[in-house]
């Protein structure tokens, strides 16, 4: 029997969830630029503080509190790339994340290894970190490496460094990391360039992302400034994440904590634009539900889907690449 | 500061989740009615047979297999009530199955009990039906009552009657049994009249329902129809659920197996509306995909789960109520 081909056929290619309306999307969008505009956001960093005030922001030198107009805001979404390429060091897992593509990568950072040779439950060495990352490049499954422990066995001020290094140079997948600070950065990108083959190689297929968290509520450290800034300057992908609690540092209600959130990681994305323009960004988020009996982030559960579904969906809606806990 | 209402608004309330386009029901239903009209349905009962015969299938005496074409299926579809009331004793658990309306019961039935005194894991006595029944009766998340276990202290013979008995005297809420054949689903019938004051009131408020399961692949066996055109005779409710394994019992792919499962449960209702045009029904599903490992039904699975999905979809494109396996 011959069955020919259908003219026009409507197909679903993956399963999706539906979490907010359009305007239950617009509503968390004004009332995070209400936030930006009449709340602010704290701001610790005095480079950063210029760059908000040249840009229109009303800058309370004393406070630190930066209120941001909805136009510098809007401006920014605008001008943040909708897709963001991860270069790896072998081409071939170079990814590209736009709109509703799905990747996975290992979670970060573990502060305890299960010894896969005792079964022993000790802290990580930089050994272990070589060896975790050997495993991250061999499985099909992860498609870009983070780096899965931090290495206690090495001089903890420099810390962020060793860790660079051990992945970097045992995997040829695309590396995130969080660098610590501006300075550290600075550093990573130079191994960077020493691996791709030199300064120009490095800009045109940057082989490492920096991740940085603004502090929540509604607050952007000094570090996290650093990073934004210097991944901006360097043209280098930036993923801010915030990782608010809901019922801790951000309303307990999904409305709430997502107008929280927005708000921290637009005051973030606004900086990096002010610092370049159409530098690429990441919208990220580890905000889940406090545990109340634990005080701790409940990453893993039904809560932490239910916000990252919703924080996706933000993403998508502002057209950025988006960056999710799972579980 | 006043914030008035928003003049319309769109709003979620609740989740969903997207699995079939609506091409891709379309292409289940013709596939179906495809298979139901040219591979037909084994039919062991001879009632069930004259019925469909009567109704206008193809029915071959010798090796019981009906074809049934479309518009009988789609007939049947059309009686079928969209909206089903499931009666509790107590009118306060009187529950509504329609469109997207989302309700909860207690899996059955479970061939072993932990004993919650001993921690002892044993086999089941009507003692723990009569307990579980009470459990269920007091949790408010159960919306009605399946039978969570059966009594294996009993005459075995009988054993559907026993365990009729301990749920119906023992919880408020509208139950759910595996009648096991049309006989014993008569004599529940006739406890649920006891219980409700008389027929009459059983009739205006029937607080039991009844489970049957065709038999993968395609396949009504004898107690299943006399199941169906019993419950159809008392108009009472009637959920056909099948239970599939894929790569088992129907094929391994998403879309085979939704069109075999499909097939089965529609003959069923088909039957059931031939019995008595209008009787209600529900459209059931336990299909999963097959634990190759132990050749088992991988209840509570992620396959399980979007089959489920799947299924509710189809039910709902339909406009039947469905009850799903969860996990």
């Amino acid at each position: 029997m011959k069955r020919n081909f259908h003219a026009g056929r409507q197909l679903s290619s993956g399963l999706s969830l539906n979490i907010l309306t359009e305007d239950e999307l617009d509503e968390i969008h004004y009332g995070t630029l209400e936030v930006l505009n009449e709340t602010g956001i704290f701001v610790e960093d005095e480079d950063a503080l210029d760059l908000f005030e040249e840009g229109g922001a009303i800058v309370n030198r004393d406070t630190k509190i930066v209120k941001i107009p909805p136009v510098m805001v809007e401006d920014a979404i605008r001008s943040a790339p909708p897709k963001v390429v991860l270069h790896g060091r072998d081409p071939r897992h170079d990814i590209v994340l736009e709109n509703t593509r799905v990747y996975f990568t290992n979670f970060s950072e573990g502060v305890m290894v299960n010894d896969p040779y005792t079964g022993e439950n000790r802290s990580p060495v930089k050994k272990d970190l070589i060896d975790s990352a050997k495993v991250i490049d061999a499985l099909p499954e992860i498609d870009f490496c983070e780096k899965a422990l931090g290495a206690h066995d090495v001089n903890q001020d420099t810390v962020p460094l060793h860790n660079a290094e051990a992945y970097l140079t045992n995997t040829s997948k695309h590396c995130a990391f969080g660098p610590g600070n501006g300075k550290f950065l600075k550093k990573i990108i130079e191994m960077g360039e020493a691996i791709a083959g030199g300064v120009e190689k490095f800009k045109n297929r940057p082989i490492v992302s920096f991740t940085t968290c603004p502090v929540s509520p509604l607050k952007l450290i000094s570090d996290c400034c650093e990073i934004i800034m210097e991944a901006a300057r360097n043209n280098v992908v930036c993923n801010i994440l915030s990782m608010a609690m809901a019922g801790g540092t951000s309303p307990v209600t999904l409305a709430g904590t997502l107008v929280n959130h927005n708000a921290e990681v637009l005051s973030g994305i606004t900086l990096a634009q002010l610092t370049r323009r159409g530098t690429p960004v990441i919208y990220g988020s580890s905000t889940t539900a406090m545990d109340l009996k634990l005080a701790s982030a409940s990453v893993g559960t039904p809560e932490c889907a239910v916000i990252s579904g919703a924080v996706a969906r933000l993403a998508r809606y502002y057209a950025l690449p988006s960056y999710v806990a799972g579980g």
